[in-house]
């Protein structure tokens, strides 16, 4: 077979984006339904945003939190207590993700450093820029792990819409696609909270790759039939021995796929690896509202009173994991040792 | 610890049922919101609650089946062309569950030897009366492998909602509970039906069994971190191999509960077992309507024109099985010779 002549994916759209004095973010609620731009004015409404999940994935999250920043310092002027009270805010709309708090103290900084309200608006801009060049980059190394005609399952959103551009697992996918692969997704629903079936679905759509919809479960009979030739999924924390935490259903995923022996991926940043975190086990697992579980679209679709567990992440032991697709290269194993190499390397 | 002194579930609900002349039954669309009866009373409007699905559950469909061939028999008297043409409309309600033709056919042979309205209908009492029997002899062998304190993981619904009572996996774990085992069970929601989050849930709570209920997915690091004693779980059809097709989502568990040494049982009667299927691999898996996956209580939760793969079943291989429970004890590896041997005992 032939490569296909390369695309051109052109992605119109941006999870966060900064206009006219204005942040914009896509009300990611409403997707697949509708495409719903909200335009924020202060940091105030920013930080309403991240906590009611208008935007949502760290790096979006991350994206939005520097402009909210930039709006603070603007809203404060030279009163550096309430700059500081404002910057707090924001971390505390979401306690979890690292980028926020990463994103906000980036420019609090330059800020402390008596930046102007201009050169914190360019270092806001520059977060976004370098998340999505470092996803381009990510694209690149992870598609040669791709072949052409190959099938590929991911799991939850790792997209786009989760980043501040062209996406993480999502992305790797996209990059081989671009290239000219013939490939075709399947995309997990990923319950509870449906990121595959609202959002994957709909970027795939959207890029024009060929795929499909399963329910989570699906997935299993796929992998033990041959029909996948990888797993590409993201990373929502990498521990230093490489046992990757992310989105609930990674870790079955991970348990069939090396029962049939089905190359399984994560892929993520660099800065998604904690070098601090020894194992998986050090993890700590957030377990998310019960109604995520109870009730769909603020239907119940399980009986009153009855109890629910609903851990959010689940960690994948690095035996599981064939390879960490990151911005600078493929780590492999020994994930260990890989791991402390391309964290030393400058 | 010993055990608890020996409890009585009162199961004040029958799926089946028949009273003054009408076919009672749960409408299981409104559950577990509404316990809701509807009373039928032609066979006509029996063919329509199979087809709509009022009722469903293999068995408990068999039994609805019964009735309405009484039904039908009342109103044909002895037009036999009649009677036979309701018979066929029976049975092309829903052409894929075994136990609708059966039942049907086990009252048409009495009719056509011109056996009494009075003997029909207590022929379809007989095949609810031996359905529930059936299944509260399951319970007693299949409570043997529950100790005291266990914690049980299931899936799908296949309790007395799905059977003419006492159900086959969740009778099980309720004979357990009834004989004083203090136990505890962890309900996979099982998308894309929801029958775990909508009648399991509900049958648990009746039955007042501690327990909770998981996204599927949640159900492989319950299992990984020792927290699932047993998994108990129903079977639509059985090879002569002991491959069991299943609700989806069954295989991916037994992947993972043979990755970690948890016992993984099927329970359910020997009629499930199909001696001329050699191997799950001859076993055809029915796909369902995309909007299974698609839409939740008539809301869209995808992207408009998003392909779809929505297999109803999968099938686990018999090397995955610890043990098939059945209402002639539990049948144990090689399943090809022990199921051949307990197939043709009388």
């Amino acid at each position: 077979m032939s490569l296909s002549e390369a695309r051109n994916i052109i992605e119109d759209f941006k999870a966060v984006d900064f206009r006219n004095g204005r942040l914009v973010l896509i009300d990611q609620r409403e997707l697949p339904g509708r495409l719903v731009y909200t335009e924020i004015s202060s940091s105030e409404e920013t930080a309403d945003a991240i906590r009611d999940m208008i935007v949502r994935g760290a790096p979006a999250i991350g994206g939005a939190a520097g402009y909210g920043t930039y709006l603070a310092a603007v809203e404060a002027g030279s009163d550096k207590e309430l700059f500081r009270r404002k910057c707090g805010h924001l971390i505390a709309a979401r306690p979890t993700a690292v980028n926020l708090s990463w994103a906000v103290n980036r420019l609090k900084s330059l800020y402390e450093k008596g930046a102007s309200s201009e050169e914190l608006l360019a270092e806001a801009d520059l977060i976004i820029r370098e998340d999505e060049e470092m996803n381009r980059q990510m694209g690149a190394f992870g598609s040669t792990v791709i072949r052409d005609g190959a099938t590929i399952l991911t799991h939850c959103n790792a997209g786009a819409l989760a980043t501040c551009g062209w996406g993480t697992a999502l992305g790797v996918i996209k990059s081989a696609y671009q290239e000219g692969k013939d490939i075709f997704v399947y995309a997990d629903e990923t319950r509870p909270r449906l990121q595959g079936a609202r959002l994957t679905a709909w970027e795939l759509m959207r890029a024009g790759i060929p795929s499909a919809l399963i329910p989570d479960s699906a997935a299993a009979t796929l992998i033990r039939d041959g029909k996948i030739d990888c797993i590409i999924l993201g990373a929502d924390r990498i521990a230093a021995n490489g046992d990757v935490a992310n989105k609930l259903g990674t870790f079955a995923l991970s348990v069939v796929a090396k029962a049939y022996g089905v190359p399984f991926y994560s892929a993520a940043p660099t800065s998604t690896i904690d070098i601090s975190t020894q194992t998986g086990k050090d993890i700590e697992i957030e377990e998310r509202d019960p109604r995520e579980v109870t009730e769909i679209e603020g239907v119940r679709i399980a009986p009153e009173g009855m109890k629910v567990y609903n851990p959010c992440f689940d960690v994948t032991p690095h035996q599981n994991i064939t390879g960490i697709i990151t911005e600078k290269g493929i780590i492999y194993p020994p994930f260990d040792v890989n791991i402390a190499r391309i964290m030393t390397e400058r």
